[in-house]
């Protein structure tokens, strides 16, 4: 199959590594002239290039993968669109979904949005490795417009990289990745803030050298990305403000239980996460 | 040196390997004679005992490290006082140290508070294992009545294990791990069980599905033990809640952000949170 890559980051890049080694030609476009050698010197992409029109193969092209962050993705298939056949699959693999698909389907019909929960700490072409999606989940999201023959091709591609398959609506996925997702980012970076509010200094030197695993786990993804995780804010606002007020909710009861030295009930409630937890790994 | 160690655990277990593999003779008092018995196999202590009165080498012990859980330490050494000279320096590894230095120092006047920042995922007698310490922060916290050729003795001990010493008042030691460990326990916890107040069945279940590092990593101390869970809030009540207060100011500021879409000031505060975290790690 001739497949398109747009934005040739970590997953863009992993992506085409796994689609090569499986025989389908792949070619690539980023801004960057440089991430365009990279990309070919790493062997994500048979060709690459800074404009569609450098692209030889662009009209035997079957599905392209958009793979920018979210804020370019309305932007790339407004100016792709009208250079491809209307036959060509577009998908993107955005972490929201809702805020995307209404304006690239009135944009290329044949667009379906992607999901593929796949990421590290790094970022970029040099961190692409191969079976990235290996294992784990991946969803698309049709809905009523959505060509199914299209699906059925996206679904395979993914499978065919190891992804394990989800589908349901937008509005399912944004909600969901909200609590496991787009939540933890804000919880978590309000750790790293809080701990910042120690107003005796020797007591804040102390805490930076006492803190071991548990801070560092707890601490990980509010450290992440800070443009990543604004645009998730702002692309997925609803839904995680839905789900911070439930945590704050849940936290002002934990606090509520510290306050009443209600310590049976508080180890109630961490037992509860205990067994809870496991639903999830 | 002779030593004792009373609560065969992970800590307990694991500081009998090291002191031993140094030369040390250490005897090992646990409530379970299974326990013993696989201290003694695994060679984690010389000698072991249900009963103080079963340990022949007791008159010559010159310290002992008392590794119970929290809640036990004062009980402990209420017990023990009575049949040990007044020579002999107690320790303990427990992660509040206000709660206890006053009293056990009341029982036992050569009582200095101790806590190393060691753990694993496991516990018991069956997780423990050769340089638990090495490299981990260990923290004593004398205060004015405290014998400094004990101190010194101690401070040697865990060094010699490994451990990098920090000293601070009981006080200060509380607060700062008030921020950088038990803060986060609560905040993971309330991750998981703000997760649990999804009503749509679908999506709950997609969440669970879709969840990945982020979550298992932000949850991780969260879903710990609920007893030691609950037993540091009990006896670390007065700064955790400070820094639970502290936290949801903290949180109240990013949802107010997301609300306002303020996404220039949203990512502005998670690259702070970004900055900040390198001091910690």
């Amino acid at each position: 199959m001739q497949i398109g890559i747009i934005g040739l980051g970590l997953i863009g890049g992993s992506l085409g590594l796994d689609l090569r080694s499986h025989g389908h030609y792949v070619w690539g476009l980023s801004r960057s002239q440089s991430t365009c050698e990279e990309a070919k010197s790493v062997g994500a992409v048979d060709e690459a290039g800074v404009n569609l029109t450098e692209i030889k193969s662009l009209d035997q092209t079957e599905v392209i993968f958009v793979c920018t962050p979210i804020d370019s993705i309305i932007k790339t298939i407004a100016a792709i669109a009208p250079q491809l056949k209307s036959s060509v699959i577009i998908t993107d693999v955005g972490s929201v979904k809702s805020a995307v698909i209404d304006q690239a389907q009135t944009l290329h019909p044949r667009f379906i949005g992607g999901h593929p929960m796949a990421g590290t700490a790094f970022s970029g072409i040099s961190a692409a490795q191969k079976n990235l999606f290996q294992g784990r989940p991946c969803v698309l999201t049709p809905n009523q417009t959505t060509d199914q023959e299209a699906l059925k091709i996206l679904r395979s591609l993914w499978q065919s990289v190891g992804a394990v398959m989800y589908e349901c609506d937008p509005e399912a996925h944004d909600r969901s990745v909200a609590w496991i997702s787009h939540l933890p980012i804000l919880i978590s970076a309000g750790l790293i803030l809080a701990c910042d509010q120690e107003s005796n200094q020797a007591i804040a030197q102390l805490a930076q050298h006492l803190a071991s695993s548990g801070f560092r786990d707890t601490s990980r993804v509010g450290g992440g990305n800070p443009q990543l995780g604004s645009l998730i804010a702002e692309y997925n606002q609803v839904a995680l403000l839905d789900s911070l007020k439930a945590y704050q909710r849940v936290l002002a009861d934990l606090i509520h239980q510290i306050e009443a030295k209600n310590w049976r009930s508080l180890e109630q409630s961490l037992t509860v996460a205990q067994q809870l937890r496991n639903l999830y790994l």
